[in-house]
């Protein structure tokens, strides 16, 4: 498989140019879906994918497709789809989402020139707002090819300027008429940087994702009475600070016990605020936002229990009230065997080190899983940085990785 | 003795005048001191001095001293004095401070009417900045009278236009040359609303305080690692939020325990800031300020040590960096058994219910009992609400407090 690496890295450091940031530190962008720097994107984008023979469409909500029939394939065959998604959270990196976009471009260029025999057609696809960076909700694009979320539900949100993204897409002329329904794939793959040290740490090449962690966000409120931190006696109080530090540990400890058995399990409370919040005075209110993960959902709802039963417990012995919402409850992807096995073999082939692992981000492939089977490759993030100008992974890793995703798509491409 | 309940309710009804604020319920007023509605406040005070036959003179703080030689009295005798505050804190109430003023003044016009015999000089005393609403720091006029700051240390010091105390004298015209020697006193008596519901639910009429708690403020930090909450397992986490649940939780069942034994005893963590307080990364930093009170300095001292022992233990057990810094140590002040016992003698012979009882918040009384003698009396507060427009004292319990406070300061002044 002949994978040109200077030409991923001119498409990549190209598309960097497109709302490009002065970062002190490395090479920073903020490319927000709509805006004029998406839209040269975009087109950039189409006319990469035209000069590579591959026929393009835009569906309703901006997801773009470029679709290649090998000859030898049976045009109406379902198709071997891989991509990611070109928007970034603001202030981002420049391989966060491109890689995966123009790895796929890259992929399919090598794809074409090898000899491989492939029986089915291949879609290079990029996805729309991924990071939810403009509209507030991640996966969106993915959301509504996989029929998750109507694309009138998509495209009636509002950004912070009251402009919907309906408005926005025209505003840029890539509003199209298409539908894309991702579970007429056989199979996605997506190419993704790491966001973590796993494979720096491990020398690994790349990673082969067994899972997507799920994410279980809850809002929980404990009140109690404020009051005097003088005049009030100890056994007269309500402190619903003290009661907090009680659910933390509880949540800790539940934590930490079951990650011995599931050491993917993670819970964390990341945000509280207090009132009144003053030296003297004895606080009347905490709320909170806790934040669990795994790729076990029956993990993930024995964490949630925990909580609630430490909430119940807190009732019960101190003079405090408790609420906990579950607002969020992404559940855990898992990718397909074939995929999986797909990549290993990629790997093997290419002669690196892979190492088997899970996501703790979430990643457009989780939404995809739900439809059809799936794969996720990572590739190495240097100190694990993403989010950030200092994110980066070495052009070899990311030829290398994605000579491996060219690989992995060929094998079910070319499997009748 | 003659108290005329309706002079009273007159004068502090108009000292409320100056700096009045419109409250939704209640009667507020915000007078800082150096104010407009300061020098109004302090005028009216001197005028009502001179009527009352009081010869009036000004320390180099502010502080307003209005004497009195009974006729009867050796003029070299050490004088019994008595007073309290003007300056309120921002939207306060209008008995925080002006009942003690102008209860004061008061009970030497029913003294003047008496048939006591006083061998002793009388003098109504009104501190400058009591709350530390302007210059930060309270009690800060009885702090120079007792000696403890010099007057050049207060005058300089500035409020939040950069303006020093002396400049803000002078502009008032309250900038005098006297000074002002608190240990000249015989003895001295403080009139002041509960701040508190003790009076109110144990139906006692008025409070006789033996002491007042002392007051240490901390600042604690704990410094853990800010992560990535889905990324970073459960067994490599530094989350300085659960180790600051398990601060708290040390505190509150320090406080308790010792409480059992010292009921006065208490200790909050009131205000706290978490950094960066984002809902899906690990918290890094927590900084927070404790509040410890009690009537026994060594108590509040085993306190602080157990304070300091949770973060010692907190650092063996987890991957944190903790610093406590005790930045104010106010020490608990004990009221004078010839102060007291004149206090409930006149409760006895005024007819009414008193109780003894302690003071958790701090008073102009707490840092005069360094250098004389001092008794501190308190009215009762509606509902224990204070620095607030719904503050209230009924008038009628204002008159019963101040003809106490007339009758103790008769026995100490007629005391050759």
């Amino acid at each position: 498989m002949q994978v040109d690496q200077e030409r991923l890295q001119l498409d990549i450091k190209e598309n960097a140019e497109y709302g490009a940031i002065n970062a002190k530190e490395g090479v920073g962008r903020t490319l927000l879906t709509g805006s004029e720097a998406d839209r040269c994107a975009r087109t950039r984008l189409l006319n990469r994918m035209d000069t590579a023979g591959l026929a393009t469409r835009i569906d309703s909500v901006g997801n773009i497709v470029g679709r290649w029939v090998p000859e030898s394939a049976d045009a109406a065959a379902a198709p071997v789809a891989l991509g990611s998604h070109l928007d970034s959270v603001p202030q981002g990196g420049i391989f966060d989402g491109p890689l995966g976009v123009y790895g796929a471009l890259e992929a399919v260029r090598a794809l074409q020139s090898s000899d491989w025999t492939l029986t089915r057609p291949v879609e290079v696809v990029c996805f729309t707002e991924e990071e939810g960076g403009r509209f507030g909700i991640g996966t969106l694009g993915s959301s509504v090819a996989t029929g998750q979320r109507p694309a009138s539900a998509a495209l009636t949100r509002t950004d912070d300027e009251g402009i919907t993204l309906s408005e926005r897409l025209e505003e840029i002329g890539f509003a199209g008429n298409n539908d894309l329904d991702a579970s007429d794939w056989e199979a996605w793959f997506e190419l993704h940087i790491e966001q973590g040290s796993t494979l720096e740490t491990t020398g690994a090449s790349v990673g082969i994702v067994e899972s997507i962690t799920g994410i279980t966000n809850c809002e929980v409120t404990i009140e109690g009475d404020s009051n005097h931190a003088g005049s009030t006696p100890m056994f007269k109080r309500a402190d619903a600070l003290t009661a907090a530090g009680e659910f933390h540990l509880n949540v800790e400890a539940a934590a930490e016990e079951i990650s011995t058995e599931h050491p993917t399990a993670v819970a964390t409370v990341g945000q509280q605020t207090i009132e009144p919040n003053a030296r003297n005075i004895i606080p009347g209110r905490v709320q909170m936002q806790s934040d669990i993960r795994d790729i076990s959902q029956e993990t993930i709802d024995r964490l949630v229990e925990r909580c609630q039963l430490s909430l119940d417990r807190l009732e019960r012995h101190r003079p405090v009230k408790t609420t906990i919402n579950r607002y969020r409850n992404s559940p855990p992807s898992h990718m397909s065997d074939r995929c999986l096995s797909a990549l290993s073999k990629a790997a093997d082939a290419v002669g690196v080190r892979s190492l088997r692992m899970h996501s703790a981000a979430m990643h457009d492939t989780a939404t995809v899983a739900d439809v059809t089977e799936t794969g996720l490759l990572f590739a190495p993030s240097r100190d694990g940085i993403s989010h950030n100008p200092r994110e980066w992974t070495d052009w070899e890793d990311c030829a290398v990785a994605v000579g491996i995703l060219a690989e992995a798509v060929a094998t079910v491409a070319a499997d009748g």
